[in-house]
């Protein structure tokens, strides 16, 4: 193996950056070349492509968002469009790729695998952590504490009177996000996908904290489980309390991330390179049981990740 | 002088801390005593009284909130409250009052001043920084920062398509924060209350972005200015751009004071103390070209204070 | 069992606050009575003990340090001060106890187990995280993020000549936070305890990639391995560059503490109460492997655990 | 006048990216082309030189560190070196010269305009806020939050025991960052070149504070009135006190810039493309008064700046 390609696809999240760099350099300490692919499959389908060198990563491991940029690509879901990428494939001599993205991402690495057979090495990079095949993807981590962040300071408005604020994460499909601030932040309530609820049940729970002294509550809510305008207007409308909101939108995607996502990050990019080295043809590199493991890709993406329930029963048992 | 009392009212801006810390601070080095009143005029009514010591202040001056607790008091609005309130001046021996806050509480202030005769120094808390007679209000350089922070963040996620971030921010009736967060944060376009604007001309504006090569546009609105949503659904119609909403709420009340609003608070509690020591009657503490000075808190609730257009059209210029 | 004690012990760390939150609401979720202790084992002998309710941890999850204070007790290692501590667990009717701290604390802990039979389960809390039978104690996390911020900051001061920075971070007998906080923070060296070196190879790394077109050098040094300020005089002996030093120290021990921290120290204290209402006598509760486990307590004591050195070593490659 | 030049120098400090923002676009938006000179005058010199667009210093407003790097420069300092760099004035067509940076950077761009009669403008840029004609020079506000993130961080280390910590800041000749951070910090004292003082003096203040309950004592140092860990020794030599010494050295100059060092600096670079094209020669830009003023620049570099005493003594009495 000489030459490698490396592309960051769909949603970006924070530390793509850190898994560049791993890739890049841990390949290049092998003596092998290195191609970027500039926006996602777009790039590969168009030769946006180029040489990266130690210095092309250098200073990077700590920004957010990627330097390869990222797409989602229509183009590339059609066999026209996949066809035109082999052909870069060809002129450019990869023998190998690094596709760092989420599920829809990794479908189309698999698909394009299957079809020409290029090794392919995926990297799990999404806020959302919906990946099975491993415990944390890159960005999570970042993303949790910025929610978290908003949430310690709401905690900080004092109030007087009965007050709720509704703090509205990204999971559209999953409350990974919801769960993990929502427990760090100490919430009294967590809207998700995964677990149904009612406003009633809301609104009871709301209600006894205040009689029990609480000053005011936090609701977190996953996008997929509502909209948190929403939510509070139905909670008003019945409780009266005075509900603000707050929507986290997409600067959960951004910030610096965070030491456990860039050492996330560095372990897997590294060990993507090896994997490609040593012959892997479709697997997805991932952290499970605290170790660095690798899985197929196919199996990975049959598979559905949703939250630990008994983690969210933790945080209701401890913001009583 | 002997004693004195010290309350915080209305909506709660980070500071508030370090000004109750300088004034009891102040006043006990100068031989005063201090009465803390919780939860703004309410706690004045009710009696919700005690004193305050060195101790009493220790490891406040970097906590966002108000160690006082705030509230909005319809009570005090009334002649029957005002006259609960003073029984507690007489009971408690007060001499003078400082009242840390926005215009809401100082009209509640200086209608008792000049009912019962108390002399009142106003100390100006709100991240919305609409006092006048104050270039600077306690909390509003926080609040800047907390939505300049959000920009950095949103700024981060990398787009190879058009796409639109909305930022909403306070400022229900003055677009302080949203032209202050605008023009540090880089943002394309801000919307404020002051100045009139179309959805036409903010589209024309993004599309001439775009054609010039701009991957994605921030616009800040101040929600006095329009709700970010609809702003977002409208652009969204007329560019067919992918448009994305944040909206920041009450998180831009909390977090802990930067050094510029804890020096501030300190200066200006520091020098309310000195004003009331001097016979002051009715008068609020601010910055003014750089300095500490006071002014008749009658003059100041007779004034409106609006942006400076000048930096709303620089921020413009720097943004082509 | 009714009641159980809890205390803090040893060097504080960020997410102590968390722990004792789980550790009371949890017990008063299963109708345990909780007693706090406070100043660690001082308090244990001086009865400085006082229920707590689950008001008494409200809005502390987002603190650092601990409300129970800590402290290194040279008492407690005397027979005389452990028998006046068991008179207070008479006396207040303990029938289990929560101890979070590092080895020290866990000593005493155990020792008082052995003497006099009370069961005990220790949390690890140290932001050196060199405690075995756990992969993460509470506060490391926070400590390697505060690491890494600094990096990140003294990263941006732009240079046009050979410069080399050093920054020293906590870890007197092992190098956790330094080979954490290097790697992430994409360091060109790391000295630690663990690993020896010279400083001719330092210097021989440092020339070698100005020679490549570096810009800049960080060097991270676990206190341990030596003092940065010698270690800088050193470099700039032998080279010549300009040599730059930040100590850190107890810095790495406070700020609010991260979104992993807070999570582990929930689920630490949640499963030490399930422990010790299960009849364990004497445990330490971990992470290991992704999940929370359980150790024998003497066990845990009798082993020492040291930096992984690959992970070291990627680190190295990842810099070059 | 068409063509202008822009060049940072000195030590680089937080903001300097603002400004080059804000003198391109400023400049572009009144139809000049702007000239970027890398490494200060080193490029200046050398001719490393090239033409900035609106696209430049897109993105670079929240950047710490500057995209023209900076560098110290001796052969500026010789007639042979500053013959060099007017032949690149007259190569490139340059009609005027903004330089950002400090006192040095200034001395060596007014002797310059002397010789060669190029218009100068400089924007202060120093976190060292050392320059007289401004009240606020660009980084300052950055650094100070810094120190004082760094101050709240060690605050929550809670003890039990007398425990006192130092923190050394920057300041060789000057106290401002010391006082800032000193005051918004709660430091117990804050030691300054400034203000003579004695080791005797700061432990009575100690041990008087101890004795009055203090659990800690923060003790700010500006590095030019002492080294941190010096005092740290004689403290501890001579009150028994438990010493902790941290030294933050150059992570002050970097970090993403606060809101008021942007507006700031987008403010100063704005008018000093305003003075350039209305025909001023040798002028500093600055902000006194609240307000953006210029300065002769031959003025500035007569008078010594030096630390408000009355905030150094309000410091003191609110850390009573």
């Amino acid at each position: 193996m000489q030459r490698i390609g490396i592309l960051t696809s769909g949603g970006d999240s924070p530390g793509m950056n850190a898994a560049i760099r791993a890739v890049v350099r841990k390949a290049i300490y092998h003596g092998l070349e290195v191609i970027g692919i500039k926006r996602g499959f777009n790039g590969f389908i168009d030769g946006d492509m180029e040489p990266m060198r130690l210095g092309s990563v250098a200073d990077i491991i700590h920004r957010g968002g990627t330097v390869l940029h990222t797409a989602r690509s229509e183009q590339f879901k059609t066999p026209a469009g996949r066809a035109k990428a082999w052909e870069n494939v060809e002129r450019f001599g990869l023998e190998g790729l690094v596709v760092i993205g989420g599920d829809g991402s990794f479908t189309g690495a698999s698909i394009f695998h299957r079809e020409y057979g290029l090794p392919v090495v995926a990297i799990p990079g999404t806020i959302d952590n919906d990946i099975s095949g491993t415990d944390y993807s890159i960005g999570f981590d970042t993303a949790v504490n910025t929610a978290v962040d908003a949430i310690n300071k709401i905690r900080d408005t004092a109030t007087s009177h009965e007050r709720t604020f509704i703090v509205e994460v990204m999971g559209r499909d999953t409350g990974f996000i919801a769960v993990a601030a929502g427990l760090a932040g100490g919430a009294e309530s967590i809207l998700i996908p995964e677990h149904p609820f009612s406003i009633e049940e809301v609104c009871h729970k709301l209600c006894k904290g205040y009689r029990r002294g609480k000053l005011h509550s936090i609701i977190v809510v996953a996008e997929g489980a509502g909209s948190g305008l929403e939510i509070g207007k139905q909670i008003k409308e019945r409780t009266g309390f005075d509900t603000k909101v707050t929507i986290l939108g997409h600067l959960q995607r951004g910030g610096t991330p965070t030491a456990f996502d860039r050492i996330l990050a560095s372990q897997l990019g590294a060990r993507a390179v090896e994997l490609l080295m040593q012959g892997a043809t479709c697997k997805m590199v991932g952290m499970a049981a605290g170790k660095i493991v690798e899985t197929d890709l196919d199996l990975v993406l049959g598979q559905k990740k949703t939250v630990d329930l008994d983690v969210y029963r933790l945080a209701s048992i401890l913001a009583i």
